[in-house]
């Protein structure tokens, strides 16, 4: 990273981040070289991130043919508007990238705990019935085994950070539209 | 793209998925071989995407490499809730992704016309200043010349595909909770 005052250091507000993020972005190398991106939800423990997909297509045929994958969370927080020149306006942001290599997940238990994950994290109430074993079985899992966490956060200063982490912490819709 | 159903095929409705969506994600392939992925606020207009960025860094060195790279907007639109069993959750959400070429803006009328789309973009009702020429020469600004573009959208049938164009009519904060 080449600001390092941007960095975050803290990997359990790297983790909080990730949970905070419903959607991330996969990347991977095409067939044609070209690099690819793919927004996905996904969850994430303990040095493992999970998503789930079509058995069949291109992620998994990319991964197959090059397992080294990339992995962007952003967080939007607010748009902070420009108030006399354009070079004033900015966007407060948290953001996680992890490094790693991916892998098809076919053991059917660790299958059942990457869908419990996505679940917990997307409708944590719970309270809801099993999964069809014939579902369970056609799913695609994949796991990226993390060998790289990095975090990168923009939240301004003084009163434009106060009302970003005010914004933070009482969930409101974001991002929010902040006057300088 | 594997299920034909969920494709965009209007262009126009691409190009405004672009516009409504403040943040994308730049895939790029980096000196370890990896692919990378960055968000970052971008403008579209005919063909070409812009973003603007440091001068010196991965992103400049990866395209500088390989120019060629991925993009992905993604606009969520909302959490559809599972009622009894898992599967039943849904995310409803529109998707652009293009593939295309990088090149570094040098002529200062593109720079500062690339900063125009962006200042547009995020704060249309204008009203402000001239960019400072010190700071229009230290910016970096990037082109991705779009070679192929596709969109994928995903809203759900009946009364779910309804709520959720009229989230979108309406601008409400994206994205909304919808129970099954």
């Amino acid at each position: 990273m080449r600001r390092k005052e941007k960095e975050i250091r803290d990997r359990a507000l790297m983790e909080e981040t990730l949970r905070l993020c419903a959607v991330g972005t996969l990347g991977t190398i095409g067939s044609d070289g070209y690099p690819r991106v793919k927004p996905l939800n996904f969850a994430y423990r303990e040095g493992s991130l999970y998503f789930h997909t079509a058995r069949v297509g291109e992620k998994m045929e990319d991964i197959r043919r090059d397992d080294r994958v990339c992995f962007n969370a952003y967080l939007p927080i607010a748009y902070v508007k420009a108030k006399t020149e354009p070079c004033e306006a900015n966007y407060l942001f948290r953001s996680v990238t992890i490094k790693g290599r991916a892998r098809s997940v076919e053991d059917p238990d660790e299958k059942r705990l990457a869908l419990d994950l996505l679940m917990e994290k997307h409708q944590p109430e719970g309270g809801l019935g099993d999964y069809p074993s014939a579902k369970l079985e056609v799913v695609g899992v994949v796991r990226i085994d993390v060998e790289e966490m990095t975090g990168k956060e923009s939240l301004g200063d003084g009163s434009l950070r106060e009302a970003a982490l005010k914004a933070l912490a009482e969930g409101a819709p974001l991002p929010i539209v902040l006057e300088r």
